[in-house]
Formats: C-alpha cells, sequence, structure tokens
C-alpha cells in the first residue's frame, strides 16, 4: 500500500490539516520521472510526524480527497461549469458539496417558481387566487431570504473575488437587492406600487441549476443578436422609405385613413410587415386607382418575402455556427477535464494509467448509485489495452462510456423459454403472430377502419349530445380489438420488451385512455368526457407504416427536450411582458371600450332586443386584456401568432398613448426574434439528422450505443479479493451473485451489453469526425505555448497540465 | 496539308454527299494507333474518285462541318441539352441552325407571350383592352399556327422516334391540339365557351429556350413534392384528429359558429393553420371556457410551429441535395460534350492535342462574334502546357476560358495621364481628392443629414398640397452636393471607371432621377411626380458602410436572376389558377352581394345620410374578384399573403357552392409550396454564400475571375501568317493592329486581362473541390464499364468514347 501515493495531493494550499502532514513522506518516495512537476505541494508541505499506521490511513484520506476532487473536475466537464469556479479549500468544498445536490436544487427551483407564482396574487389577481398584500408580501419576503442563503452558500463555495466577477451572480445579486427593497417598501406601505421590476423575477429562474438549458438558449440568442439587428436595420429602412413615399402617394386621398400622416403611414406598414392588415390597407387607394397595388405588391415582396426570409437565413447561419463552436469549447473542456480527474488518480509509481482500485474510487464519488457490477464493466469498457491500468487515451472515452446501462446477455431469447413445454408452445405462438407482418398489417387496417368510423360517426351527429348514456357498439368493438392486441402483444413478447418500446408505450396508453374513456360514458362522469374524443389519436400508429414518417417522429422525441427548454424560454420572455404589460394596461380594456376608435366593432358588446329576442353582438376582443397574468399570457399568445394583433395594439392604444404602440411593437420583435430562432433550431436539427442518416445509410436501425463485454470468472473472484481487501462488505457480495449464477449455468465468463441512447453529442461526433482530430491537436499546441518552460521534466505527460491551471486560479484570485 | 484529316468525319451515317466520297481515303490515311477506333466510318463509305484539289477541298469540307458538330456539341453541353436531341443528319443539322438562333427564340417567346396576353381581351375581358370574339379567336389561330410551324421544325431536328420520345414537346403538342380545336369552336359558334384549358397555355412559355430557368424550378418544385407531400399529409392528419376534437368540445356551445359541424371545424381549422381567423375562432368558446385557448394554443403550436417548419426543413434538406445533384450532372454533362468535340477537333496524325488552327475553326462556329484576339487570346489561355497543342486536359476548362472578356492591360494608371502637365495635376488632385476617406464620410454625412432632413420635412407637412410650385432649397442645395460629388468622381475616375462600379451607377441614376424630380416640380409635370419620393432612395448609399450589407446587397444582386425566374415561376402558376378562378368566379362578387354570410360586413357598400352629410361605409372586399386577368392577379396575390384570405373565400363561396372553397384550399397549398421552395432558395443562396466567404476570407475583395496572359511579337505574327495563308484577310488586319500597338509603344510583349464575373457555378467548383475529382473518377469508371471490349486498340485516348455514345445514339432510334 505505501507505494500507493497520489502523484498530486489535492487541496495543498488550503487549511486542510489531513493532507498536509505529509508532504515530507510525499517528497521522500517522489519517484525520478515525477520529480520536476511536484514542487507545488512542497511550498504547502509543513512539519510532519506520523507513525505507519497513521500513515497509512492518511495516506487513504488523500485518495479519498483526490477522488472528490477528480468526480468533481469531471462534473464540471459535464456540466460546463468553468474551472475557476473549482473549489479551491476545505471550506469551499464543503460548500460546494452542499450546493451541488439534487435537495439544494430542488430549493432553488421552488424558491425561483413561488417567485413568480406570487404573480398569479398580487395585484392586479386572478380572481379566485387574490391574496392580502400582507400576505403574498410576507410570502416573497420569505422566498427572497431562501434566496439569500442561497447565494452565501455560492459565496462560500466561490470566494469572494470570484463570486463578484461571476457575472451572472452579480446581476442576480443586484435583482435581489432591488426585490427586497421594494417587498420591504410593500409591507411598510401596505399597499403595492407599479413594481416593473417584477419582470426582473425569471432571473432566479434562469439562474436554477436546472435550468441550465434555458441559459445555453439565451446565450444562444444573445449571440444571434448582431446580425439580426443589421438586418432588422435593413428592414425597418426600406419601412421608413416605403413609408415616406405611401404618404406622398396616398395622403391626397382623403378616403384612405392608413396614409393621413406620417406616423400612421409608418405603424401601418409596421403593421403591414406582419400581413395583419392586409389587403385592408391597400383597399381604399385601390378602390381609387388599380394600380396603386403595385406599391403593396413591391413592399411586401421586399420586405416580406426577401428580407424576412434573409432574417431567417442569418440567423440560420449563426446558429450553425455557433452550434459547432458551443460543440467543439464543450469537447475541449470536457477533454481538459478529463485531463484535470486523470492527473489525480494516477500514482507517482505508476503514472501511465489508473488502476481499477482507484477507478473505483472516483465513481464512488462520481455516481455513487453505481453498483460495483457495473463500476467494474465500465473499467473494462474504457480499459481497451487489456493492461491493468487504463491510460490517458483510454480514459478520455470516459464520457461516452460512463453513461451506459450494463445489462447480462440473455442466453434465453425470450421471456417463457423456462416456462413448461405446453405453455412454451403456446406462447411461441403468440410471439410468432404477433411480430407476423400479416398481424401488423391487419391492426394497421383495423385502426384506418377505426379512423374512418369516427370520422364518418363524427359527420353524422349535427349538433344534439353526442354524450348519450348509451356506449355506441363500434366504441365497444374496437377498443376490445385494442385490447386483445396489447394482451397478446404483451405475453407474446414479455412485459419488459414490449413496453421498451416508445411505439407500443405510445399504443399502450392510448389504449388505456381509451378503455377510461369508455368507463367515464359508461358511468356518466361528465369531467372525464374529454378522454372520449382523445380516441382519434390511435391513428398516429398509421404512420409507423412509412420511414420518413418514423424518421421524422423519432427526430421529434429526440428534440423534445430542447423543444421543451425552447418554449420555456420563450415563457421567461412571455412573463417579462406580462408583467410590464398589467402594471401598464391592465383594467384599460373593457366592453364598449374604443368606440372612438378604427377597430371599435372587434370591441363592441351590444346587447339589443329584435322583436322578442334578444340578440347579443359580441366583438369579444375586450377577452384580449392585461388584467391578470393568465390573460396576459393568452394576450401574448396572441400577439405571437400576429394575426389581427394590430386590433388589440389599437384598442389599448385609443384607451392609453400614443407611446403603448412601442410596448407591442418591441413585443412583435422579440418574439420575432425568439420565433426566427426555433425555426433555425428546427431547421438545424432536422437538416443535421437528415445529412446524418445520408451519410450512415448503411446502419438501418438506430438503436442507440451498444458495447458488449465478456468478463471470466477469474477476474471476478480477483476483484471480490480486492474488495474484501478493502473491507467492502456489500460490493464484494453483489460481486459474488455473479459468480453464483456463472456457477448455475456453467459458464466460465459472463457477456455483459451495455446501453445507451444516442445523443446530439454522438451525432456531432460522428459529423466532426475529421474536424475534431484538428481541434483536439490546436487544443494541445495551445496548452503548450501557454506553458513553454514551466515544466522541462515532465516529458512523458506533456499534455497533463493541471499545475498550470492551478497556477492560472492562483493568479486570478 | 494532306496529313491534316480529321480523326473523325462527322454526320457520316447521313445522305450527306461531301464526307462520304472520301471514306476510301479516311482509310488509306488511317494511323496505327487509331485503326481500331474508325471502323464506323467504313460502313457509310461509297465508292470515291476525286483529284488532289478536290480532295484538299473536301477534305476543309470536312473539318468544317467538324467544326460545326463540335460547336454544337459544345453548345449541348453549356445549355444541359441531352445528347440524344443531337442532329443526326444534314437534313437534322439544317432544321437544328434554323431553330437555334435568337430570331427563332424571339418568336417562339413572342407567340407564347401573344397567347398569354389574349387572356386580357377574351371575355371576362379587362374593360379597356376589349376585342372581338372573332379578332381574338383569329388571333389565337394565328399564333397556334406558328406554333404548329416551331413544332415542325423541331420534329425536323429532331426526327419522328425522337420526337415522340421527348415528352414535354408532346405534352405541347397534345395541349396544341386541343387549342386549336377549342379556337376554332369558338370561330364557329362565334361565342366563348367554358374554356378552363386556356390555363395550359403557360406551356407555350415554359417551352420557350429563354424559359430555361423557369423549366429547372419547375423541376426542382416537382423533385421537392414527394416529401413535401408526406409531411403534408401529416399536417392535415392532425388536421383532421383536431377537427374531430373541436368539434366534440365547443359544438355545445350555440354562440360558437365555428366548430357546429365537422365541416365547418375542418375549414376553420384549415384557416386557422394560416392563422387568418385568429383569434376569432377562439373568442366564443374563450369567452365561455378560459381553458379552452389550451385546445388553440396546443394545435397552433403542433401546426404552425413545429409541423410548418418541418415542412420547410425537408424542403431545404431536398433543395439543398437536389442542387448539388443538379451540379454534379451538369458538370459530367459538360465534360462529356468536352470529349466529344475533342474527338472531333484532333487529327489522326496528332491525337493528343488540338492546333490552333482547328480550335479557332470551332471558336468560329461556337462563338462568330468573337475577334480574332480574343480567339488566340483564349487559345493561349487553355493551353497550360506551352506546346502548340491543347491537350484534353486543358480542354477541360473551355467552358471557363470561354467566358472571359479580354483587355488589353493598360500601362497608364489613369485616363488622364496623357493630358498636359497643369490638367494631369488638376484632375490628379481631384482623384486622390475623391478616393480619400474623408470625401466619402463627408458624402456619408450628408446622405445622413438629407434622410434625416426629409423625415422631418414629410413630419411637418400634415395633409395639403405637397407639391407646390415653389421648389423647396434643401433640395436644391442636397440635390447640387450631390451633382458636384457625380461631376468629380467621374472626372477623377474616369468615366468608364466610374460607372463600371455598381454601386456608382446606382448613385448616377438616383441623381438623374432627383434631378428629373426637380424638373418635374419646376415645370409642375404632374404625372413626373412620383419621382420626387423616390428621393429617399439616396439613403441606401448609408448601408456601403457595413460590410455585411455589402454582403447582403451583392448577394441579392448575385441572385436577382434566379429570383426573377422564380417570380415568373410563380406567375405561371398565377396565370393557371386566374384562368380558372375567371371562369368559375367572375362576375360573381359585388357590392352588397354577401348580406346572408358570416362575412357580410367586408362586402358591404352603404350609401346613407346622416344630418346633411353622406357617409359612404365601405367594406371594400368586392374589389377582389376574378372580373378580369388583372383582378385575378391581384386577388391571387391578396390570397398569397393569406392575411384574412377567408374572407375572400367566404364571399365567393356565400355565392357559389361549398366546393368553391376547394379551389382557394389548393391554391394556398400550391403557393405554399412554392413559397416555401422560394425561402429554401434564398436560405441555400445566403447560407451557401455565408459559407464561402467562410472558407474564403483571406480574398477580401471578390473582383470575379481574372487571368493574365502574354503575348509576344513573333506569335502574333506567325498567326496572321496562319490567318493569310487560309485567306482571311479581316482576321489578319484585326491581328496586324495589335502588332502596330506594340511597335508605336516599342514592347516586344503585350500583356492582356481576361475579365468575367463569379459565378454560382464557380463558387460550387470550389465549394465541392474534393468531391469533384471523385465524382470524375466514378464517372470515367462508369464509361469505361459501359465499352468493356470494344475498343482495345484506343488505349492512348480510353476516356474518350464519342464513338459508343453514337452507337448508343443509334440503339435508340
Amino acid at each position: 500500500m505505501d507505494d500507493d501515493v497520489p502523484l498530486i495531493l489535492t487541496l495543498e494550499d488550503s487549511g486542510s490539516s489531513a493532507s498536509a502532514p505529509f508532504g515530507d513522506l510525499d517528497q521522500e518516495e517522489l519517484p525520478n520521472e515525477n520529480g520536476g512537476s511536484y514542487d507545488v505541494n512542497n511550498d504547502a508541505s509543513s512539519p510532519a510526524a506520523g507513525d505507519c499506521c497513521a500513515q497509512q490511513s492518511s495516506a487513504r484520506h488523500n485518495w479519498e480527497m483526490n477522488y472528490q476532487e477528480a468526480a468533481i473536475y469531471l462534473q464540471e466537464g459535464e456540466n460546463n461549469d468553468k474551472f475557476f469556479t473549482h473549489p479551491k479549500n476545505a471550506k469551499a468544498l464543503a460548500a460546494y458539496l452542499f450546493a451541488h445536490n439534487h435537495l439544494f436544487y430542488l430549493m432553488e427551483l421552488s424558491t425561483a417558481l413561488l417567485l413568480l407564482l406570487l404573480s398569479l396574487c398580487e395585484a392586479p389577481a386572478v380572481p379566485m387566487l387574490r391574496l392580502g398584500i400582507f400576505v403574498h408580501a410576507t410570502l416573497e419576503l420569505f422566498a427572497l431570504i431562501v434566496v439569500v442563503f442561497e447565494l452565501s452558500m455560492k459565496m462560500r463555495w466561490l470566494g469572494f473575488q470570484t463570486f463578484i466577477r461571476h457575472k451572472r451572480t452579480m446581476v442576480k445579486t443586484c435583482v435581489l437587492l432591488v426585490q427586497f427593497i421594494e417587498a420591504i417598501v410593500v409591507l411598510v406601505r401596505q399597499t403595492s406600487h407599479v413594481r416593473i421590476t417584477r419582470a426582473l423575477r425569471c432571473i432566479f429562474l434562469v439562474d436554477c441549476r436546472y435550468c441550465g438549458a434555458v441559459r445555453r438558449n439565451l446565450r444562444q440568442i444573445f449571440q444571434s443578436l448582431p446580425p439580426f439587428i443589421d438586418i432588422l436595420l435593413l428592414l425597418l429602412f426600406f419601412m421608413v422609405i416605403f413609408a415616406i413615399l405611401g404618404f406622398y402617394l396616398f395622403s391626397p386621398n382623403h378616403s384612405d385613413p392608413y396614409f393621413n400622416t406620417l406616423e400612421n403611414s409608418l405603424v401601418n406598414l409596421f403593421v403591414l410587415l406582419t400581413t395583419s392588415n392586409f389587403p385592408d390597407v391597400m383597399m381604399p387607394s385601390y378602390a381609387r386607382n388599380p394600380w396603386s397595388c403595385v406599391f403593396f405588391i413591391v413592399y411586401l415582396s421586399i420586405e416580406l418575402y426577401f428580407i424576412m426570409n434573409l432574417l431567417l437565413a442569418v440567423v440560420f447561419d449563426t446558429f450553425n455556427d455557433i452550434e459547432k463552436k458551443k460543440f467543439k469549447s464543450l469537447l475541449l473542456h470536457k477533454r481538459t477535464a478529463i485531463q484535470h480527474a486523470f492527473r489525480l488518480l494516477i500514482t507517482r509509481q505508476r503514472p501511465s494509467g489508473i488502476s481499477f482500485q482507484h477507478f473505483e474510487g472516483l465513481l464512488r464519488f462520481y455516481k455513487p448509485r453505481m453498483c460495483a457490477r457495473e463500476r467494474y464493466l465500465t473499467f473494462k469498457a474504457l480499459n481497451q489495452s487489456n493492461t491493468p491500468l487504463i491510460s490517458l487515451k483510454d480514459f478520455y472515452n470516459f464520457y461516452e462510456v460512463v453513461g451506459l446501462k450494463w445489462k447480462a446477455k440473455r442466453n434465453r431469447e425470450h421471456w417463457f423459454d423456462d416456462l413448461p413445454r405446453t405453455a412454451f408452445l403456446i406462447f411461441k405462438g403468440i410471439n410468432i403472430l404477433v411480430k407476423s407482418r400479416a398481424f401488423q398489417y391487419t391492426m394497421y387496417t383495423v385502426v384506418a377502419v377505426n379512423g374512418i368510423w369516427i370520422l364518418v360517426e363524427t359527420f353524422m351527429l349535427q349538433g344534439g349530445n353526442f354524450f348519450s348514456r348509451n356506449v355506441p357498439w363500434s366504441y365497444v368493438v374496437f377498443l376490445t380489438i385494442y385490447g386483445v392486441e396489447l394482451l397478446l402483444k404483451s405475453t407474446g413478447l414479455g412485459p419488459v420488451e414490449y413496453l421498451s418500446s416508445g411505439w407500443n408505450l405510445f399504443d399502450f396508453s392510448v389504449t388505456l385512455f381509451a378503455f377510461l374513456g369508455l368507463m367515464a360514458l359508461a358511468f356518466n362522469m361528465e369531467p372525464f368526457y374529454f378522454i372520449v374524443v382523445l380516441r382519434p389519436l390511435q391513428l398516429l400508429r398509421l404512420f409507423k407504416l412509412k420511414k420518413r414518417y418514423r424518421n421524422v417522429l423519432d427526430t421529434m422525441f429526440e428534440l423534445f427536450p430542447r423543444m421543451a427548454s425552447l418554449g420555456l424560454t420563450l415563457l421567461i420572455f412571455y412573463y417579462c411582458f406580462a408583467i410590464v404589460g398589467m402594471e401598464f394596461f391592465a383594467g384599460v380594456v373593457y366592453p364598449n371600450c374604443c368606440n372612438t376608435s378604427t377597430v371599435a366593432d372587434a370591441y363592441r358588446w351590444v346587447n339589443h332586443t329584435v322583436g322578442n329576442k334578444t340578440v347579443v353582438e359580441e366583438g369579444y376582443y375586450y377577452l384580449n386584456n392585461f388584467d391578470n397574468i393568465l390573460n396576459s399570457f393568452v394576450t401574448l399568445f396572441e400577439l405571437t401568432v400576429v394575426n389581427d394583433w394590430y386590433i388589440i395594439m389599437e384598442g389599448v392604444t385609443s384607451q392609453t398613448t400614443h407611446w403603448s404602440r412601442l410596448y407591442f411593437m418591441i413585443f412583435y420583435i422579440v418574439t420575432m426574434v425568439v420565433m426566427t430562432i426555433i425555426v433555425a433550431f428546427i431547421l438545424d436539427a432536422f437538416v443535421f439528422r437528415m445529412n446524418y442518416t445520408r451519410k450512415n445509410q448503411d446502419s438501418e436501425e438506430d438503436n442507440g450505443i451498444v458495447l458488449e463485454k465478456e468478463i471470466s470468472k477469474e477476474e471476478v473472484v480477483g476483484i471480490i479479493e480486492l474488495y474484501k481487501r478493502s473491507s467492502a462488505a456489500a460490493e464484494a457480495a453483489q460481486l459474488q451473485q455473479i459468480v453464483l449464477q456463472m456457477d448455475k449455468y456453467g459458464q466460465m465468463s459472463a457477456v455483459f451489453l451495455g446501453r445507451r441512447s444516442r445523443t446530439k453529442s454522438d451525432l456531432s461526433m460522428k459529423m466532426y469526425e475529421e474536424e475534431i482530430q484538428e481541434w483536439y491537436e490546436e487544443h494541445s499546441r495551445k496548452e503548450e505555448s501557454q506553458t513553454p518552460t514551466q515544466e522541462p521534466a515532465s516529458a512523458s505527460n506533456s499534455s497533463l497540465k493541471p499545475r498550470s491551471l492551478r497556477q492560472r486560479s492562483q493568479t486570478v484570485i
């Protein structure tokens, strides 16, 4: 055990008393080949004393520290945390550990959500959720205090200097301060004032650990902004030119309300950019002179069909570029993290690789819930040279391998292989039936017939009570067929295999819903009627038939997390605008509010009697208001869809000032940015995916990443010995099970399969295969040039430079 | 001259008497190395007789035939005409030459345009252009007869067999037949019947030689259709599901007119796809239950924001792929054409290359208007080995080099270098001033001030007579400044250099327009007032300041031809729909026509008196009709813009049947296809361009392709001798001029610059550099495998296989 001393002792410049006392001992055992690279430790070394036993236990302690720091490095690499936030001493480490677990993350998230949800209850509140000022202000203060606690933990971890240099955290602190003051003012005055700063609350959400994707999206949006703004200026420039032109051309026509002043001309051309007032804006001048349509056709062709597409092209191009750069920097960041971790896990005696013992120690910190078998399999999967050590080159695959889920490769093909003969034959028959093409196509036919049936049935129903007490027999018939299919499939394939396919899961849930719908019909439970109408979703199964649809739907599912995060980003923008809108426009719009404006009809609510009948004439647009946050969200969605948005704008403007238009116009431009990014993202993802499938047409089915590893009995026994020696009984017992299993089947070795789904990163790895090598070379060249003369002796592992980083982080502080 | 016999005699299997008699002679002079590849000629040979002189002149005649055929091959390569339409005998050649010149093309185009323009005069005609039935039917018959003539020429050229196999021509013939019959019926009945077939007239336009770009666009659209339709089905499928759902959810609400039947539900969700009835369609249900907005939000998110973008992604991807394939096939086609031409231009004695004499002969046919100097320079530019022959490898660059415009490289830097000293100094000063940054930025400032001035001035003018007799002094001042700038620049740089820049040309024309506007103001010429409002265009100059704008605007100009052809393609679709629309919906819509429908307001025209004032309440939508072809075009443009298109649809539907909706929905889908293609095209072009500039960042300025060649006096004298021997006095005299010029300046050689602008093809060549080599190899491998054993003797030029093509074309017939 004595020669098993880490090459580097972590946290050496801290007050940690555990590692420092043995600085001398380390120096004694210093091997020749690493002598030059170890002087940092000496600086921190203090007079040492200790007997052999203490020495051993402290070496062990040292190793534990190293494992932990290596695990932290790897986590930082994975999460793309910059290394300058790496904890630098024991106190920082404690704070780091405290702030990096799911409980803390959940606290962060729920505080942020609480703050955001408060807008439901603060005036102007959703009527049902209205709370007293005292209540919601107290709640807010409480949430803010929790945020203060979180920030203080972060400060402890980062240290004051780094804390101040961390922009996002500083912004958060400032916002926190403002919110604090305002909350106290509200409590003291017992009345709410104009609090636009509430819009800043979403910063707390953005800063959450779980919202990393949102942060990335926001960064990407801001990075795409400069070219976007350039083209936007071009767009606005043409708008101004056409506004002047339109004013000169059409203002002599007094029946044309759209161009009578330059301001109107500008506003209407802005609205025309969204096509929202077309063709109305053209009509008065068109009625007078048919050739005036040329003005509008030219304007729309240039602005809408050319420059708007140009905008998309520019954003798409920038987006593409950023995606690649992001992938590159993440890849290199991970590589650096792995280098740091590697440096911490090798011993002075064997600097060329990591032994299983230390690898296992690392995994205990990096993935505490991994079982012993998986740890060993991960080690085996990484170790491609069949030596007892993992070299740095092998270790570079760490992130790809550590995500694999390991399973023993079944010798049995079906779940029913162990059953008695008769049962086996029955299940085998079902299995063959279920897998036959005839069965599949029969089911497709049934689904198609069901689809047509539903359509015809619905078409026959014209009004009246659809949900009669009698359950229609067709519903029962089809549901029975689906039920039988479900049963056959799940017995024929085995429940586990059945549910492992996404499509089967979909079938299962739709059938379940249909069944629930039937229950609702049968027991006449009104609120669940809506389930009945979900029946047509079953038809989606038909799209399994064609490869393109399978591709599209697969991509859709792959994209889903990213789409969700983009949606969340959009919601955050909505939140900001909703708060501002509520502060300025709450209660401004009501029935018959805008009778003096050009959009009076849309806001009309007249209740007059014709003969003996009451006729209600409703414009309904007064419903699109900013009276509470839910209404605001709906209104903002309507503004996003753009059609007829000018009616909402004009309604509000007629009740307030002209300057209100700025709010709506800015909102339009912001959503345009976000929407363009979303379009660019979808474009990019699909085009990327299609290029990928085109490049890899040979590998038809895409089952994710699969790795096969065989381990022999001796190996396992050896590992058990190792665990027993280090008195890890639980792990040893776990592995003993594998040996027992092998004995039972009389095998000398067992084969395991490691599996995980393919991520975008894997695809990118394959797409940029050639470039990646260049990046690596460039990266290591750059690193070398940054530390040209400091480490002349460490020729054997020149690509490892944790010390240079350490020095850098010291100079930073 | 005797050894100068072409390796191949063209058109040998025809009745041409010129080449056949010397078949024997050819056989006599057959060199060993090409013996095997020449047996085709023998089949056609007839008993021969002739003295030496006749032999020489016939050899000459043979060469002329070869030049012509080689030129035809090269033209076919350039125009992407398939080789199976290659003229096969002298009669075909005559027809080919007749049908391939600009006069014939113009006839084609004008006939097609005449046929299309007839729709202006046929009922329902544009009021001013109405013609009697007899007149327009006669005109139509006349145009159709011209088309018959064109087709008969084509048949003569192609031969009956090929003619029938040529799809486009066959379609044209069928359409012609139908049109002919209908025109005669109209003439006989003296009244027009429902003639939807008029929509097919655009085929005549599409088939024009000048509309090749439109044909390519159409092909691209049709090629993109299959994936498009797949996604469209997905879109419609979700629409149907949501329609059923919407019907079940909202039809119990009797105040909701949008979902009361399944048909309404479907139509309204289709319209919602275009966002055109949002948020109105949501309002009745939203008023009853706020949560019903979820239905619409989900629907729009899936359909509009996801599947529609998916559609774009799929089309964009297909488009990209097609563009690359098209480029590849065109490139290989050109290469084959060059191989054929090369084979026709080498002699049996020197099969490794083309001498200048024969190259010159080729150019006489390929580019008759090229002068002798340019021919020689082209030869020099192609000939990279400095031998007297052009090898095949050099000849492959033919298309790149032949487009160059040659100019003597000036020894003088400025146009005023030859002027007397004083004048020289003055102009030199102006030159320096004009090129200085200070001058440029001063001008930008002036333009910016002018822009703000115009804006403020327009803002101050609120109504009233803008075009007063007094010319505003600011106008005169700014115009004077621009005039002075124009003068300084054109004198400082020289008029030729000044106008060679696109930006200067733009400045010049805008200033000219402004001057004309001033004249119009001064002399009070009403109809030219519109010129005044073009003044703000001057502001576009400000966009020169930033590189991204320069890039964007340059790309815009490069894209312009392609954009125009896409626009024309769209117009062709418009034409078809306009004809159909006119046949069905002419006169259907009029003021107050639709009082029973839901869109009655939009068609209202009420003229009532309030007090003593007449108030006109106009809905104006009756103007969006199909009463004549011009109105139809405007209506179709409004449908393309999509906003409020359902008002037009509902108006027409309320006056006709429900089935009219099909017309509008199909039109929407067609324009969606074309528009998506246009967006994909713009995206592709810009992204391509941006990638290109990113790849070639070192070459900052992009001045097109420039080639420099030096020719010495002796060379020129030698060429003059050659021309004199072949008694081409005009060419000799031309070249003599160069010699005189050289003598004047006492030079022994002159340098010439060849210049042309960069085309998309050049960019693609550079982008796909690596792949192109693969394509070439693959191509030549494929060719070899197609003719595995036929030409064992011709090992020296194995990549040349015109004979195999000849054989193929023979088997085709």
